[in-house]
């Protein structure tokens, strides 16, 4: 059997029972590092499993399958995938691999941020696409995520922005020379999304984004405990806030869609910089009736 | 502490190894019985956590929650969902109750069917917002959802639809009476609310849904291992197959949006009731570019 495991979203205990056992019971264990190097290191989970975990970067699990699906027809093999298999990163080419061999797999759900970013207190029902943020450079700015936040938008509807991840990238100087040395992985901060979505506003110009009248809800290692953030604000706010406030990455970002119930509001207020100016806006520009 | 703790989507070895332990440390645990009545029996979780487990139905969560806190200030209490605490059933209420109560809360993350929904091989981020489908009777055919999916269609995006369940309803002569005598639960199948669809097609009449144009996959015990059932068609394919095809409930159904990727389309095939039908389907009417 080839399973393929989600871990959840934050550390060794965020497995689920049937995802240790099918673990304990795998001659191979492969861990997807493209995600996972985020927040749980192989040693530990190594020391948790009682078993060695073997580390396959995005590149291997695309183009190597083969070789992580060697023997699975008539042994268990595991690949753990940060969060849930069909979350964020989606797992389907290796399983039509292993489809087209004939090795039986199973996929073991766990909590994505897909579903968790519901801890913000904004119902799930009301969110609509979702949509990734990736980093702008001094040449490169991609602006086709706008178009998706316009449709949100224009419905009234929610839109979680997954924040970019840069890991195993190369300088241009080691990549000339061909020398696989690695820069050290960035993560793109709240600040940094809110700048990007109102820069592309003042280009774009189809008024869906405004600092002082769009609100916003950031998360930060959601289900984590301690460690999890949930800052919520006009994207003024956000862009002006000590980037402490926001907590390790991963961060994700979640703009409010017009069609807020006030329960929503009232959740979140809990998470705002400013409760009064949350209120206010959510009053005076998304039109909710509050209480008091 | 009051934790709410996400059970996953099929049975109890689906609870994370965090939840278990925070369970095995609890002065009390609830079990949400609105949801939970549906996979996961009470008993066979009392056997195994060791320990008492107080079935509180959606009423109780909503009208005693005090009781159900009570004492988690100084001790810890668990209440236990189906799927995640913030999935399709939100438990809002009860935190922001603990919350004014000055009770630390902690939420313990699971799979929820809106992102284990992703099994079908259609991408989450191609979805818009979920819709829920209710029951018609002879006298009340609630038509809303009908817009909400138009919005999606309009968008090229998929629609996640979740089916009605009933349960402790009562009949109108054990209402009139005051007796406290429920009917047995009733699941709505994919067939009936596939019906429902073309019949509100019918009278709406804005020729977003159509018997042999629109592409569909019905869900059931997603992630339960062999009770899993994916099964793609037209909806007038899904109106025709025998219903045990489509397993035992909770059925999902998920409508395909044209901005369906052919690596979807190729994904969902293996699960298609005509895969030769829904190549073409996805060819001819939603131009789709597929190999061979």
């Amino acid at each position: 059997m080839f399973y393929v495991i989600g871990l959840g979203l934050s550390d060794e205990k965020d497995i689920t029972l049937r995802g240790l056992e099918a673990i304990k019971g795998s001659t191979r264990v492969y861990l997807e590092a493209y995600t996972s190097i985020l927040m749980i290191d192989k040693e530990r989970l190594e020391g948790f499993y009682g078993k060695q975990v073997i580390l396959a970067d995005r590149d291997m699990v695309e183009t190597q399958s083969d070789e992580i699906l060697r023997s699975a027809d008539t042994e268990d093999v595991s690949l753990l995938v940060v969060g849930d298999p069909f979350g964020a990163t989606t797992h389907t080419d290796i399983i039509l691999r292993a489809r087209a061999l004939r090795i039986p797999t199973r996929v073991i759900h766990n909590a994505s941020i897909m579903n968790a970013a519901g801890a913000c207190g904004l119902q799930l029902y009301n969110f609509g696409q979702t949509v990734s943020l990736v980093f702008f450079t001094d040449t490169w700015r991609p602006d086709s995520f706008y178009d998706r936040v316009q449709e949100n938008v224009g419905l009234g509807m929610h839109t979680l922005l997954l924040l970019d991840i840069k890991v195993k990238e190369q300088s241009e100087e080691n990549m000339a020379r061909g020398r696989k040395i690695y820069e050290p992985p960035r993560y793109m901060s709240i600040p940094t999304a809110v700048e990007q979505l109102l820069s592309t506003e003042a280009v774009r110009g189809a008024g869906i984004l405004a600092p002082t009248d769009t609100l916003a809800i950031a998360l930060s290692r959601v289900g984590g405990g301690a460690e999890e953030r949930i800052v919520a604000g006009t994207l003024q706010e956000l862009l002006a806030a000590p980037p402490e406030v926001f907590g390790a990455p991963l961060h994700s970002l979640v703009l409010v869609g017009k069609r807020v119930h006030h329960l929503e509001v009232e959740y979140a207020e809990t998470f705002a910089l400013d409760p009064a100016n949350w209120r206010r806006v959510a009053t005076e520009v998304y039109g909710c009736a509050l209480d008091g």
